[in-house]
């Protein structure tokens, strides 16, 4: 059997928590790394304070195999995302020779100025390593099982794409659902059971709201494939058994 | 001048972490605690898991002035959120006999069973007061500084509006936006003096990407409308210094 891996995340910003601009990366991490047999496990959306991010790294990075950050790359005052990791690591945040050549090299191909704030953007800790930028050039960083990344959608999903091909994967999680028309109170009982009998997979039941009615769709998740389709017949078959029951 | 209230936020369930059901509930809140002058500083997305659950909890309720969850209140086998809040407490939980009374209530005028799913949703730590849900009956409640509230979106927002009002406000963060047709790269530099000239004000550079191009949304905040007024002066003249430059 693989291994279990599992990954935290860690979203930097003001803008986020003050309700300014709605979170879209939380999802997409939380697809892909499904998709690949990965367990997000924890997020923590967290201010633009150094401290706040350098307690939040220090506590996800040591409990799980990945760790994975978003925004507060930028070139702005209030991108202090590099010197934080670097803290957290007690690493120095410095101007990589790598990133500051390739950004000075593309700002003057376009005639625009090198400027301070822009150099910014070419600091990391010492010893990390790139992850690629095919939109706006400016790379982020991966040290140790840290990977930081863009806050912008669009950005954070190429840098994500160059990620993923990297990263250890577990056996895939799957899953199976079963449509069920009647409420979470009608069948919370009997669906109890059936997930004390089988402790190896993860039954949810997710409550849906319509037209003024509750129906449920209850998933089923297991890494084993017979066994899913075991649970998802017995729960399938409960459903089939209670609107017999109630009609 | 007003005291300065502060919140944080638990979202609870495996199904926000799988990426199964993107999460609707921050951005509301953040909206609405903005609105109001209180500041939410922290959020943490955790599993169906007790002492996962627990430790976020206690971690955050000494932090912050008012601690809100969403999610696993239910009547189903991972619904946990009442045991683990009690557990968190050190209180018991049990059935709440005020609860119980009007749920037993509702489902008998609907000829419903009136079972141990059900039941469930009766129970919170001893002590707790309810947080009314018009919605779908079974409450959320209250116990401390901890307000524990429904995952769905349309009954979370409807507890929130009954507990808003009681709720200690803040003195109100302005904000006032620069639209900025640079980069974050040319501007950084001098937007970075202005914020160290203004240290009780936050001014945030949000860059956003449409058409091939980047600009940038300048935001100033503060609580004094007065200095408000006077920085986002300041930062609208350096814009257009930077433009004129550029040109």
């Amino acid at each position: 059997m693989s291994e279990l891996v599992t990954a935290a995340m860690i979203v930097i910003g003001d803008e986020i928590l003050s309700g300014r601009t709605k979170d879209k990366n939380i999802g997409h991490l939380a697809d892909m790394l499904t998709a690949v047999g990965i367990d997000l496990k924890e997020v923590r959306i967290v201010p633009d304070e150094e401290d706040e991010i350098v307690a939040a790294v220090n506590a996800l990075r040591a409990r799980y195999t990945y760790l994975f950050t978003t925004g507060g790359i930028g070139p702005t005052h209030d991108d202090i995302t590099a010197d934080s990791i670097s803290k957290a690591f007690g690493l120095v945040c410095d101007y990589d020779a790598k990133a500051y050549a390739m950004m000075e090299k593309h700002y003057e191909a376009r005639g625009m100025e090198f400027t301070q704030a822009r150099k910014r953007m070419a600091r990391m800790p010492v010893g990390a390593t790139h992850i690629d930028n095919p939109i706006s050039l400016a790379p982020g960083f991966k040290i140790g099982n840290v990977h930081v990344m863009a806050g912008v959608p669009s950005i954070f999903q190429a840098m994500l794409d160059n990620v993923l091909p990297t990263l250890k994967t577990g056996a895939r999680m799957l899953s199976a659902t079963v449509h069920c028309p009647l409420g979470e109170g009608t069948i919370g009982g009997p669906l109890g059971e059936i997930q004390k009998a089988h402790p190896d997979t993860i039954i949810g039941s997710y409550p849906k709201y319509a037209e003024g009615s509750f129906y449920t769709e209850l998933v089923v998740r297991a890494r084993d494939a017979e066994l899913l389709e075991t649970v998802r017949a017995e729960v399938a078959a409960m459903v089939e058994r209670l609107i017999t029951e109630a009609a």
